[in-house]
């Protein structure tokens, strides 16, 4: 099946204080394209699309859902097709629905992730040359999502045979079962990776940055601006995927990661690397230890149908925190 | 018709003096992957294929083909047909005739230009870790082939129609004639750019910097091995593209640029940018007027099938050196 | 005599239109410390002290005095009458004189420009790691005056033996007469420096960055804000002095230099380093030919005794805009 | 007392394998001076002095001593009255005792550290501008000593008051007494430091870098090249100092600081910045808590005159491990 799913586009993301988290948002260099006493609709600074963070005011901190961008609406239909007649379930969002957004819908995928599929967001002002609004890590355009599932083979299998998604780079425990991948549509390492874990979970939403400097920058400017604490992990680099890295909690305990690095995966001769489990270059090149937050804290996601906390469970492979690390 | 060209791949240059401009090639960062007396083949150090630059010794200093990858051998068959169907001289060199490359073939475009296509390369170690081993500016991978022709509307309805290219950025003159267009495969601005001039000629090859640092020490370190001379233009960041450029002339006066800056452009509904010749910004949003030599002086390129330079004509455009930039 | 100098400490700019000459240093990310209808004092991010540039709205865009800061008011005391008994003519500026500055006074130099000492100004809070506050090129600190004279021995051997600076580095014609000198008291390249020319005027004066990415941002967002035209040259790297540069005019045309680089002159036995007039990579070691405008522009200085233009002689030795750099 | 101290020269430390510590400190990018059998002579790439760090092999990983550099040979001699006239026992080496350096002195100092003065070292090419020389974090110049020490009051006013140095900054606990104390000569945050610990003891010596990317590129280096391991601590920032700073430990585990940021203290009426031992920004603005081996190992040092260990002494004050941080 070509889905003809072009890259991950937004994540809905529930907050419980909009004003404070609009704060760290903006700190951090997101602009806000709009907002109303609901909602904050965020973007990167070269991004020509109304938003790629979407924070809904609500009682509870939880991942509504993450979205893909597909290249036409003909492609949506498609998609949707394809899924009813594999058995399922998908909701339709029709165009009005969601502000700034055309037709959408939503699935749960295979390890119960909550998913959705777009064509069409509303076109806004590229801001790539408007220098003067760059302000902390200056963000300029979503990167992947990171996610914790029980059953990693099973999702891997899924996106990449149903879903026309590649494998960059993954990790194996020592019976070469897959403990994690890195999958992608557009040829950048991912659009989004799955992870053993107590699952099904959202670990983090990543971000590109355009330099190295600007990582450091928005150490600097949080820090000044008493956000220090927010700061989870690195500075470092990631071995897998060669990433410049920092992860931030958002006030609500979300997980934001910026991220510099990368390269170019366009290729079908190109083989995806692998990684055993107890490489300890394989989550960081140079840099710490992650701290246990990291391995253990993870944001809970939504039914796309029944707008409840998915439970979770245990993962398939076990547990690691590897204890190598530099 | 969906050509399945993923991107430009590499570069043939004739050069008169090969342990010259090894020395050369080096000294910007470039890995020697193989060599022996009649040829240096190069590559960036993300490169996981054998090379994107391939020098070759010869009387005359010129460009002999520029080469895209394509999806697959049937890929490769696909559009020879196509070629043959619509009447361009199709020019197979098949498997073992060029070193560490499967089958490929050649055609002159439109306007001139040798162009190659290939699905195979040889793979060899990605040194993208080994920053033990990064020097000079640290060259990451080709970016882009910039082309100066007499008709660039010709070749942009060519490249967009018939091989499925998109265009990113193009420049009009005041009739709203295309002065200028970047057009590209892959996401980023650009795998090929035409600009009005006296073509056909290969103005430059773009290769790709990982962050603005890798060209501010390129430039030291090229000026500490005597190479200062053969920095022609920047750094500088141009308006169109967002990239900020070096321009460099290589010892038989190629031109290369290293370039950082780019930005994500798979959106079908991302809009082209139009930019008026006229406008201060375009080529420079900061930095100094291009000298003449960066506006005149071009490489000469082969015929495909002759291997005889192809004679150059007079633009259908006025040739303009923008008297307004900073 | 030691004179107990400590080091450059401020300029007093006259310029015509002080909201403008106000929004352009603010671009370049100057904090304004204090301003009325007047006036608009300045300061680099971590300095400690009052202002280091002081606009003053005025008919006419001169330089009206340079001043050095002494270690106390003794040595103040102690360098006024020096100067008196050696025959130069102070003028006292008592306390309350000049906005939250202490005592100072002023005297015209051999080679006419107009220099003031004083040891006291008002403190205020260092900003340094109120990194939200950081802007445009992020300027640190005052780091020197660079000024045409007519007779640069002159000055070069009255700033050494009679008020104590020490040369780091200084350029000779090809009869190895002194053409350009670096002086300095605090253990940097320089404090002042004097070239031959047109004289006396002020050059420009220098203000030291974080690193080399402020400068790169800086030019960004100038350009951004529309002073693309601005920027007179670079960015490069000067070989005298290893200063990674660019070269501003601020709306009345006098010329600021963004400063990286540098190096520690702390030693008595640092051999000050000699480059001939003709060295290409004297004033350029990568980037281009300086242009005219730089080599024949440069401030009027005022009279500190009658507050009339100083008028400028021929320098002594040949005019040159070397033709040879790169 | 005008000790006319310039500033920290240069440690001689104590390492048990010299061929493993030589390859270690190439990689940082020190540029080795001098080598033999015995020992190995390094200095930054803008050090004009012949070593900044001469490691001899021995068979215990000792601090043999740290060195400034005085003014002239008549201060140095004044130096070496003053401390005998105090009662301080010296211990001259006369010139030819010490390859590269002329005749100098060496003293116990209150709190049991090993100090050396001298004025003249042999002058050698300065490579600050072979930028294809530069490796690794490409090591500028020596930046300071930090100390651990049983009572720092004690030094803070023997250095203080009996040899001139200046107060930047200090830690003060929750009765005011003094716990650590920043201390220079050059206008720079220090040329030494003390913390409370057991001592006397070298916690680590600093090493000037030109810009934080050399740092990350440091980083990356090291790691490619198996040292992932010797990094420590960082790259964070300090809030005291500002510095941009990286802790490494060298494969004897003596520990080298790469620092850059800094400020300048040129001034007399910069006040010293006050900090409590409790406020979570002084030792980390941002980044992550110090491991237990950054607080509680250090080198042992030498008595000048046994040539045996100093034994060490628990601490003054309370040793503590803020709990606090980031």
């Amino acid at each position: 099946m070509n889905s003809n799913i072009i890259r991950c586009g937004r994540a809905v993301l529930h907050v419980t204080d909009l004003e404070r988290s609009k704060e760290f948002y903006e700190a951090l260099g997101f602009i806000v394209t709009e907002l109303d006493s609901e909602s904050v609709f965020l973007r990167g600074l070269e991004e020509h699309n109304h938003h790629s963070l979407l924070l809904k005011k609500r009682e509870k901190p939880v991942l509504e859902v993450m979205s893909y961008k597909v290249y036409s609406d003909e492609d949506l239909d498609k998609l949707a097709n394809y899924f009813e007649n594999e058995g399922t379930k998908v909701r339709w969002l029709e165009k009005g629905t969601q502000h700034a957004l055309g037709r959408s819908f939503r699935i749960q995928d295979p390890q119960g992730l909550p998913v959705e599929f777009y064509a069409e967001m509303d076109s806004v002002d590229r801001l790539l040359q408007r220098y003067d609004l760059y302000k902390g890590a200056k963000v300029q355009r979503i990167d992947h999502f990171n996610c914790a599932v029980t059953n990693v083979q099973e999702n891997y299998d899924y996106y990449i045979n149903n879903l026309g998604f590649a494998c960059s780079e993954y990790t194996v425990d020592d019976q070469e079962q897959i403990w994690a991948a890195w999958l992608h549509r557009k040829p950048s390492v991912h659009d989004v990776a799955f992870m053993n874990g107590v699952g099904p979970r959202l670990h983090h939403i990543g971000f590109w940055l355009k330099d190295p400097m600007s990582l450091i920058d928005g150490c600097d400017v949080l820090a000044s601006m008493g956000y220090a604490k927010n700061i989870e992990r690195g500075p470092g680099r990631h071995g897998l995927s060669n990433a410049f890295f920092l992860y931030l909690r958002d006030p609500d305990g979300h997980r934001i990661e910026l991220y510099n690095g990368d390269y170019l995966t366009s290729d079908p001769d190109f083989k995806p690397i692998k990684w055993d489990l107890n490489d300890p270059l394989r989550q960081t090149f140079w840099g710490h230890e992650a701290p246990d937050s990291w391995f253990d804290e993870a944001s809970i996601v939504l039914d796309v149908h029944t707008e409840e906390p998915v439970e979770t469970g245990e993962p398939k492979l076990k547990k690691t925190k590897p204890q190598f690390m530099i």
